[in-house]
């Protein structure tokens, strides 16, 4: 996969700058998607038109060679690390070696990454490099728009996905209601439960869990709760898998609500609107219009059926209390934001759609799907039926 | 859990500074261990004697409140975001808020880690906060030592981490030899299917995976190689388990060498002398010693074989070409080093040994534990047979 780097060029340009240089080890997707390089330890890459490493030790250099996209890949040995040794600490060593790199392409003046570490940029600031925030994240907006190869990545995880959320519903499908408790196989079922299922699931499809909510009743009230403890009959379980393929690096992500024996009127009310923001916001998906106003259109639903938003009760703590989604791919969340301010989408922004509601008194609803950006409106990226009830 | 302090104290009155803060999500250590909270997105922790809390949105402002360590849990709308917003774009709002949260508790300097963001201290600096790099990492240095508690996690993540290495030599004796590969159950036996098999015991253990290396052959010879494709009879396999406990998020860390079949008489010597390097370098764990000394004991058994080091010849490709050792904590990979330069042990230190030897000629042979200093010596947090044969 090579990307599209024309935008960082006309970074450059437009921050005056010789180059764009991150620090960061390739768990920064940033630094994965521009080095083409797999490496637990930080190194540095630089972009002056072409993409040249520069590594602490020798240690990743022949794999570098090997693996990664640049055109030169060198190490803190071949720009006088050793020599500055003998007069300073390895710190100001490292700093000095860092300048001596940039200034054999010519570079006078970098820009940066928001999140750049401040103790190579001071240092790199007191050999005389200028280094200069890039608060536009050049690169992380380049990553949001996917190649074709690049959406086959994200589907091929949200396949796997759909095979952990069917594992996890036929767990609770498998389930028997005895008093306030779920029982399958003799055994209480609890979050860790159906959890491990997803999990081991994901293994077996090729996938690295981060982590996996699985949350019922008040937890499920708290958007960012994974969940523990016993699942309760008639109290919906938000399910939400974000898996990681390991070979690819892109992410899935997918969110389904259940209910194990008979939801209250209320509960099925909040699903049937959450259905319906949902639908509505999918419906406004196309190029042009703005992440902004996809989220318009789910908070219209629910503020229509009288629920609170962020949007009109800006510090509400029930009803629908996060954006209605974001963008999906090396991170789990990043660019497009599908959110007030969110910009323009485009043909190949893959986002996530995931209205929801909470409430400590009721628990919490959440429906969402993965979909891409198409010339003309959107494919969805998730094959999995939406539907509370579990029988 | 609560850490001693007292060493950040210090580290605030050498660098002559009010306060020591941390941009960062949980994922980086300091701030988990400094704040006590977990949270996927960035917010700021400051120490001026107490734990202090700053985020952005409100989304994990109860949530911090009741689980983090920290004594005030505040967010940005507390500090004149939305006024700020007015005049300002998102980001100058966000330096603003920063600094009239520190300007609250009275704070004119702050000290930060090394790979602090650079756009907040440039932020905090235009408002006329100095930002000094903490050089030392006081609160990596502080996370070294281990408290009673923090120790009793390691070992539970070796627990799971001995299950997953007995499941993988399980799978390893299971295999019949058919010319030059490995048969289980009728299939041809690969690195993927062996690290299968570590990743779904870890998971049945409460275990997180990481990466997994289970690498023969070539592959063995590059310690960052994860491995991949087919086993090989006769061929060193290495099996490098880095599990983190997905409750408390600590990790174990673990490594044998295995052969399934006949190994030629250079594995055979290869194994028996790294066998002697690590009990070697055992050996010389103890307080008072430094982590050099531990990786001069290895590299002396080496070198009076005539095997080279990175310490008798620091180019060379092959032979021992890393480190004895590191702490192994929050982080897989922390503070002490056992390495030239590592400097001294102290008792709670929990620290790896893991001599090796490495030929893309041969393949490689490493023997990893985990072992946590004492008073008077080391006790060995790895309850796992040390043999390079499977029969």
């Amino acid at each position: 996969m090579d990307p599209d780097l024309s935008r960082l060029d006309e970074t450059l340009a437009t921050l005056d700058v010789d180059g764009y240089l991150i620090d960061a080890d390739s768990t920064d997707a940033d630094q994965y998607y521009l080095s083409g390089f797999d490496a637990p330890d930080p190194f540095l890459t630089l972009y002056d038109g072409s993409v040249r490493l520069l590594f602490v030790r020798s240690l990743e250099f022949g794999r570098a060679k090997r693996e990664s996209r640049a055109e030169t890949v060198e190490r803190f040995t071949d720009y006088g690390y050793d020599d500055y040794l003998e007069d300073h600490d390895r710190t100001e060593a490292a700093h000095r070696s860092r300048a001596a790199f940039l200034d054999a392409y010519g570079i006078d003046s970098v820009a940066v990454p928001s999140r750049f570490p401040l103790s190579t940029a001071d240092g790199l600031r007191d050999q005389g490099i200028e280094v200069v925030v890039d608060d536009g994240e050049a690169v992380t907006d380049i990553r949001a728009r996917k190649t074709d190869e690049e959406i086959e990545h994200v589907r091929a995880a949200q396949r796997a996905n759909e095979a952990a959320m069917a594992a996890a519903e036929d767990l609770l499908d498998r389930a028997e209601i005895d008093g306030d408790r779920l029982f399958v196989d003799g055994e209480t079922l609890t979050s860790e439960r159906v959890k491990e299922e997803i999990e081991v699931t994901l293994l077996r499809h090729g996938c690295a869990l981060d982590e996996t909510i699985v949350a019922c009743g008040a937890d499920a009230a708290d958007p960012h709760d994974r969940g523990s403890g016993p699942l309760e009959p008639g109290e919906p379980i938000i399910v939400d898998i974000f898996p990681q393929d390991k070979a690819t690096k892109y992410h899935g992500d997918m969110t389904r609500t259940f209910c194990v024996g008979e939801p209250d009127d209320r509960v099925r009310e909040w699903y049937d609107l959450t259905e319906r923001a949902y639908r509505a916001a999918l419906a406004a998906v196309e190029p042009g219009v703005t992440g902004s106003d996809v989220h318009d259109a789910a908070c219209d639903v629910y503020e229509d059926a009288g629920e609170p938003t962020l949007r009109s009760e800006p510090s509400t703590e029930t009803g629908f209390i996060h954006s209605t989604g974001h963008g999906v791919g090396l991170d789990v969340h990043e660019l497009p934001s599908v959110a007030p301010g969110g910009s323009e989408l485009e043909p190949g922004h893959v986002i996530t759609i995931e209205p929801g509601l909470y409430d400590p008194e009721i628990g919490g609803v959440r429906i969402e799907d993965l979909v891409v950006v198409t010339e003309d409106g959107y494919e969805n990226l998730t094959d999995y039926s939406v539907s509370l009830r579990i029988e």
